[in-house]
């Protein structure tokens, strides 16, 4: 998606270690008509397999997560990472290592929006090694639900977190592939 | 809003002790096209203060807050509980209680993305003690921002935020005014 990838490179920093610093447009400052036109696009990429719900992760799958599912027309359910007081006693929770952050955290979705028949499609910001991707996944087979597919905007090609989700067999779409960040630079996939 | 006061009649749940569970289309589960029409109607009426950035609090302010944003045409900033890694060492924070948790979050912003010729509009999903709302007040008058309006999906006003806020002279809007929670009820302010 070209004016995504103008974006990364006019206003995107390579902070070194593979962390790319997207934080003015899309996980703390986020420009909500650039969200707009990756949720449209994301949708239209995934119009032919009939999710019935969009999941992601809070905090910052929020915004693609939700623009997705507005032009797909179906809700989206974003998983907790800690259980509110309005939440049921019975969840489904599974634990997931934050890449960014050296620990490990709950990720948590009641049943009451995530059920057996359901067709899921999964959205986050990032896909690097997946294994929040992964965390999602075990969350929606734990419901007995159905991953139909998985979108994301960034995706880090170097960090293997495609070849991890390749099992399932299902469509992964990101909008921005990003092959190479050593010396600094920003190189997308051919 | 009769659409969202609807709604909140017929899937909201009494929890008692002012809780109100709207988990299932506003803060856990979220249905797209009522968080637009309510961020459709939050810009409306913001429409004429001249906001130049929408501001709110992870997790659950950044779905109505995106979408106002998006129909006002300007960015938005969510202040973060956890310092990420991408931002740099010198930020606002600011201690705010979780009124659902019991505990003190607190509540970070990069001034990268606040700065002090900015006209911030406050956008959060509930208005009841008014100290989430607080918190972001005092992180965009530590940025030396000006607080034009805030914004809110639903307020409880038999918590007090209002009045707690009304010291700052602004506009203050919510979609859906709740005057009683008592013995089970969901009663609108008239």
């Amino acid at each position: 998606m070209e004016i995504l990838k103008q974006r990364i490179l006019t206003q995107g920093k390579n902070l070194g270690h593979g962390i790319l610093k997207v934080d003015g447009f899309i996980n703390h400052q986020v420009d909500p008509h650039l969200m707009d036109e990756c949720g449209r696009e994301l949708a239209r990429r995934f119009a032919h397999i009939g999710a019935t719900k969009v999941l992601t992760a809070e905090i910052s799958g929020i915004a693609p997560a939700l623009l997705t599912a507005f032009h797909l027309g179906v809700p989206i359910v974003y998983a907790r990472k800690h259980k509110p007081i309005t939440m049921p006693d019975q969840v489904f929770l599974t634990l997931s290592p934050s890449h960014t952050k050296g620990n490990i955290v709950e990720m948590i979705v009641s049943p009451e929006y995530l059920r057996s028949q359901e067709k899921v499609l999964i959205i986050d910001d990032f896909l690097a090694s997946g294994q929040t991707i992964q965390g999602l996944v075990r969350l929606a087979q734990a419901a007995g639900a159905t991953v139909v597919g998985i979108g994301t905007v960034i995706e880090k090609t170097f960090e293997g977190g495609r070849a991890v989700l390749s099992d399932l067999q299902i469509p992964i779409e990101s909008l921005a592939t990003i092959a190479d960040m050593s010396d600094g630079k920003i190189v997308f996939a051919a």
